[in-house]
């Protein structure tokens, strides 16, 4: 099957840019959220998009970017949403019952070829695999913040995902300019966080621990591998809410970190790069 | 006090490295090893890093790394090597009877304001600094592999060293051109390989597992996060029996990684980029 028109469920800061992206990409896009608001919100963040392509995609110019964002279809029905689509892209937020119900809802309303795909970064898609009613249909494609530079578009499926779904998964994401990261099973955190969250926790565990201050720790850690950013550089762009949350669930030495978090930056409004200030100061 | 002669014992891979480097600083250097055949092996080495300098540092033209490795002074005279040094950077086999066998033996022929630097990578100095005699005047100087390219210098002191050592420590990294990078306690890995080795392992279980391949592991790290290179380009230029040493010491889990190290490359004769093979085929 060959895959044209795509929904993305979910206008958040993923979904918004998987919608602006798969739309740049000529695709067929709709973007579906909850109500008129959520709705005008996405067409913000759209016009932001188109912005930032502009400014940093070369094949943005001559109108390319305005008229992506110009062609999205936006919806608050789902049923209407998804009764066309070759593919859905569900984005929504990252709570079990609410990825759930919406596959329940889709499962009925979308035609019998369509491809399911989450973008869950938390679940594993075997947890949600049997709400779809289609679950050899259904596989995670895990995209990373800022597609348009990080062009990683991870592919997972689970034991039931039919091989061919699987391939047409993997061209869909050629077709839209990614390099597609094949995992041949499931594991949480995919690759990439796979990789990050020991790297994130080892260098919080040298600042916490008193041993080296996070500058020391970047400054190591660029020099000594070429990287252009040091671990605490990537936690202050990922904001320091997000590694706090999955912390504080840990264990013992997890909780340990997440309360250092807590205390010397969260509860002190260093939140990272968005808030101005995080382990750095943003001017 | 000023650091101006400078003993580097053992001319291994690093020490030779170390010594050459701070003899092109501009420092009185003897290098120092166990016989006449050391020593030729020795002078091989530095000759191979005046090739080296020539060709990758701007700064080396115009004769000077052919004079720097013309003013080492080499030695198998423990004794003589150091009986008028300011500094001793000891990076001998990475045994500790064998480390405190040297400091023994040094501690007794040296200066009493000489100050002793371990390189060890795996030893803490608080296990040789007893042996030194002079537990306030020593403390660990870690140099990275091509220390002329990745110009970290770690130094960590023990409960018993002289702060006022440890800031010669830093002004003498300042002085050869190196970044200090200051650990305020004993860390076992200082900061870079606490760093690199929970990113090394997290790599490897993901190929183990039959997750990923390693091309793709490296693929998804080099677009997700800008670095130059994966974490199995970077386990290839380390060559693969250091970390199956290393594995093969650890838990069961370290186990199995060293397993797989040991049955699908070492044995196969692929250790790494300097073999030709490892994760990767060099030609």
């Amino acid at each position: 099957m060959t895959i044209q028109k795509v929904t993305v469920l979910g206008t958040g800061v993923l979904g918004s840019q998987i919608a602006f992206h798969t739309a740049f990409s000529g695709f067929d896009v709709t973007a579906y959220d909850l109500d008129e608001d959520a709705l005008k919100a996405a067409a913000d963040r759209f016009a932001g998009l188109t912005k930032a392509y502009c400014a940093e995609v070369p094949e943005a110019a001559d109108g390319k970017a305005e008229k992506a964002a110009a062609a999205i279809a936006l919806s608050c029905d789902l049923e209407e949403a998804v009764r066309a689509a070759d593919l859905v892209i569900e984005a929504v937020p990252e709570v079990l019952a609410v990825k759930q119900d919406v596959y329940r809802r889709i499962g009925e309303f979308a035609p019998a070829h369509t491809i399911f795909a989450t973008n869950s970064s938390t679940l594993l898609p075997s947890a949600i695999a049997d709400s779809t009613g289609r679950p050899d249909r259904f596989l995670a494609l895990h995209f990373a913040n800022r597609i348009w530079r990080h062009n990683i578009l991870e592919v997972m499926g689970t034991p039931a995902t039919d091989p061919q779904v699987y391939r047409t998964a993997v061209e869909f994401a050629v077709r839209i300019g990614m390099v597609p990261i094949e995992l041949h099973k499931e594991k949480s955190g995919y690759v990439l966080n796979s990789l990050l969250v020991p790297l994130l926790n080892a260098a919080m565990v040298l600042a916490e621990g008193g041993f080296a201050d996070p500058e020391t720790v970047d400054n190591t850690w660029r020099i000594g591998t070429g990287a252009p950013v040091g671990p605490f550089q990537i936690l202050d762009t990922i904001g320091l809410a997000t590694p706090y949350n999955i912390l504080s669930h840990g264990g013992p030495a997890e909780q340990r970190l997440a309360a250092w978090i807590k205390e010397n930056y969260l509860d002190q409004g260093k939140l990272g790069l968005a808030s101005g200030e995080g382990f750095y100061r943003y001017t």
